[in-house]
């Protein structure tokens, strides 16, 4: 007894943000959340109100879970085994590439589809152009909600591995780190010779749109495993990064940030491969 | 007796593509070199050759200087103290703010007009819409010779601080060098699930370009220091951080590039401001 296309379960701050996604894209949306007032601005929007976690198992064809983490995922729709059966399992919540994998194990084997996915915007902008969601796991869930999906971002199916989803979060996160942690910095050394991060700015954002431009070169080592072909080697930057050290502790700047970077110059260099091109660092990381 | 508008001195890889833009540009153009053969093809392009340093100098009143290293500069030019006297020196070879400080004191000393230099570009780009230069110290230099420096690249002026054109380089070098490890990093990771990086590559494209218009952001709490409103808490970070960390580990990539990223966000939650922004560890790196 469907009445609703959509159920969601967990109305935290993303949760809510992707229920209303849905609503303003004219779905039947039903809701549940632990702490139940935090469903009323949704059943005023026209949500229907799922009083237990089988009501709104049972309300519709299709369950996204966006919960605190994968602890309370298992936690919630562990029991619903059965009842799930023959329905399809969204799971937005946050977790390990091998939650994501064990969670898909645990769905096979009770004939529930399940598809993984990772959000990749702040609920403000869910359903708006800057959002994007990664999928991946069950394709046939993926195929068949689309339009649902759609509604709340820019839809990327990454693979039928329900863990790639995650891989790609972790990654894409990771990268993002690097990037604002490297502007820190450097902002804090421009800074020790009057410089403002406001000024810094413009140089900075044109320059490493550039730098993100040239990942395609990156990559394109990285993939062929050939080093010898690249934009600059890795003795090279040895001295770079070496002056940028220097420089930073002489304004008196940690240059903790980059130490690691060193360290893996250092390393292929006394490995022989100083001649090597920047990209063929990456095997020191898959030591 | 100038007889030409621009001296070239050093023409190593960048040098020979610096003297080729001025030519190309319609400049009259005298070229030295230690090692004389490297001018040929210059000359053949319609430049002077110098012979000597000393002719070098006496050709023009505006001289670029751009050999190995701040010891080659003094080297080069530390004789002509008063042959120089009433020219340009622009200074495009790599050094430490403090060395740029330190050669301006020189030339001050003796009524030279010293402009530094720091060229964002490879030698192949110079002159093309993908090169700039950013320039500190002398602005007259700047404006005198405004024409010749905007054929290299586009001209930034920073300051009259010699010591800011190094240090905006090194700043930008640092940023630059912060995103592409992490991509190397991000490559690895989603690499262990079977994902190519040209297949990682649109997603990471799109999700820096967002990272990096984010920094507006990061650039205004840095300048303003009020950590409170940020998009991101530091507590938020240090789990998502740890994450990435425990995640790379479980797939067999070395995680130690966040690792001083991640020491910062436990810093500043153990220093009990787990509830500022990520922007405010930009204080860390001041310590
Ligand atoms: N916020 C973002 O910017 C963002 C972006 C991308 C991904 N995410 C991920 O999305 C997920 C949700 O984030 P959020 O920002 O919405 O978090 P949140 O605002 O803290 O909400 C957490 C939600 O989980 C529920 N919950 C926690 N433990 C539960 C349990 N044992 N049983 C039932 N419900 C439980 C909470 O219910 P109560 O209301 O009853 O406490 C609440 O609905 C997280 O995995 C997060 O990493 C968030
Ligand atoms: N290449 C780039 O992508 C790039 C980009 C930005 C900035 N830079 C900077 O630009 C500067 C030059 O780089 P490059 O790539 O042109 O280097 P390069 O190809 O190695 O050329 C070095 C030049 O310095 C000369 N030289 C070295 N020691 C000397 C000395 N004691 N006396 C006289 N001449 C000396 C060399 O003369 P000989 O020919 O006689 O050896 C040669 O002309 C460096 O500071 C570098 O960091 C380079």
């Amino acid at each position: 007894m469907s009445t609703s296309e959509v159920t969601v379960i967990g109305l935290g701050t993303l949760g809510a943000a992707l229920a209303a996604a849905l609503i303003r894209t004219g779905h039947r949306v039903t809701v549940w959340n632990r702490t139940p007032a935090k469903a009323d601005a949704l059943v005023a929007q026209g949500a229907a109100r799922a009083d237990t976690v089988a009501e709104a198992v049972a309300a519709s064809p299709l369950l996204i879970v966006c919960v605190f983490d994968t602890a309370a995922v298992r936690e919630l729709i562990g029991p619903y085994g059965s009842a799930l059966s023959g329905k399809a399992v969204v799971n937005l919540t946050t977790g390990s590439p091998e939650e994501a994998r064990s969670l898909a194990e645990w769905a096979a084997a009770r004939g529930i589809s399940y598809l993984d996915g990772a959000v990749m915007a702040v609920p403000e902008a869910v359903g708006t152009p800057d959002a994007f969601v990664l999928y991946s796991g069950s394709r046939e869930v993926f195929d068949a909600h689309r339009r649902s999906l759609d509604s709340l971002g820019a839809s990327h199916f990454l693979g039928t591995d329900a863990g790639v989803a995650e891989f790609h979060d972790l990654g894409l996160l990771s990268a993002g780190y690097a990037t604002m942690t490297g502007f820190l910095h450097a902002a804090a050394l421009v800074g020790t010779a009057g410089v403002t991060a406001r000024d810094f700015l413009p140089l900075a954002t044109s320059w490493l749109t550039g730098v993100v431009a040239f990942l395609a070169d990156l990559a394109r080592e990285v993939d062929s495993g050939d080093y010898a072909g690249g934009a600059s080697s890795v003795a090279i930057n040895q001295v770079a990064v070496g002056n940028i050290v220097r420089a930073s502790r002489a304004a008196g700047i940690a240059p903790d940030v980059l130490l690691p970077l060193k360290e893996l110059l250092d390393t292929g260099a006394a490995d022989g491969n100083g001649s090597d091109s920047f990209a063929s660092l990456v095997e020191l990381l898959r030591r």
